[in-house]
């Protein structure tokens, strides 16, 4: 796919931005990487797979993703982990009204307050996104995870 | 080394596409990647370090790639496990007619069917690749595996 | 931010030499990705959140950096592991009188001589380059560890 230079550069920083916002736990941040018409949902493979409807997160707009943060926050008074993201080069699958759709694999790693690194889930992303004025915005972001998840409110994005 | 950009984009969509088909289980269309005269080549650091000739894989020709994925399809009736790659940026190595070589670090992880993810590999590629079409195929690739690794027909290429 | 396509492929250039370097043990040659006024220095995460001031490793010019592989070498005659260094996309942050700084996650694993993987420490990098004659020179890396890391003179750079 031919892919422009514009759009290449956009992709890269915006996977960039999109780990290590969450990894400084810059949440507020990193759903400013989101349109405001946007969607984000994790699943895991296995449901995938198996054609079986479940979620473990869905916002389907940008004002769900701020509460969701916000909850996150709430529960959460004090940060029990960090969180460290290590995503491959994209592939550019396809493109549709101005949007661009790229995959990516993860590795995500999670470090408790004893400084002991785990891995914590691997999988992949399938992101589409538009440039404004150089810069991505993700019209939706799917989380495919390899590992089983378990969905708590406790948790941090993916 | 001066590497124009379009073999920047193809060295950086070839390792894209490489990861995400193994991980997808779309062996046959990994073979896809390489050319008829290929060379695919799993060794590990230890035999290259001590000079030793051992290799866990060696298929020196598209056909055998081809063999050995339905070999591979007609052992494992059910996946037993799911593959992720996150491979690092890659260092360009060398060009030579007309070819170019590109090195890239990797880590491996399986997933199994309880979905639980563990790391099973580590190590470097190095990838002879020519591009045709603003497309790369894969003269040769090397693994040069830092983890012992088990040869057996069971396993899913690297 | 806007980055000229020669930043961009140096950055990235860089961040491959700089891991595939140490993973081959190839230390003398990664120090020569340094400027002869240069700071490299390893922190922990904890530390840096808590505003301490304890650093593991601090080298604040070339020869410091000479003379700490000069001394790992010494103390470790045989290669007691092999590292592995999985770099993620670079986020480009800031230009200042002709240099650049980025900041990209990294994972990085070890193998001991058992050919047993496992991860040893994953974090982020903040390193300031700047380029001449295409090629990129570190002006100063720091190493910010998740993972609790042991300050030895055994340990491989990070």
């Amino acid at each position: 796919m031919k892919v422009p230079d514009l759009i290449r550069h956009a992709a890269s920083d915006l996977l960039a931005e999109y780990a290590l916002l969450i990894d400084e736990d810059r949440l507020e941040d990193w759903v400013e990487l989101f349109d405001e018409a946007c969607d984000y949902k994790v699943v895991t493979r296995e449901n995938v797979e198996q054609g079986l409807p479940n979620v473990l997160i869905w916002c389907d707009n940008k004002n769900m993703l701020r509460d969701r943060i916000a909850s996150y926050r709430n529960v959460n008074e004090y940060n029990l982990h960090w969180d460290r993201h290590v995503i491959g080069a994209p592939r550019f699958c396809a493109k549709a009204a101005g949007a661009w759709v790229i995959e990516a694999g993860y590795s995500l790693f999670q470090t408790d307050m004893e400084g002991v690194s785990r891995l914590f889930s691997v999988g992949r992303y399938r992101i589409e996104f538009a440039v404004r004025e150089e810069a991505a915005r993700i019209k939706s972001a799917l989380v495919i995870a390899d590992s089983g998840l378990i969905p708590t409110l406790l948790a941090s994005p993916i």
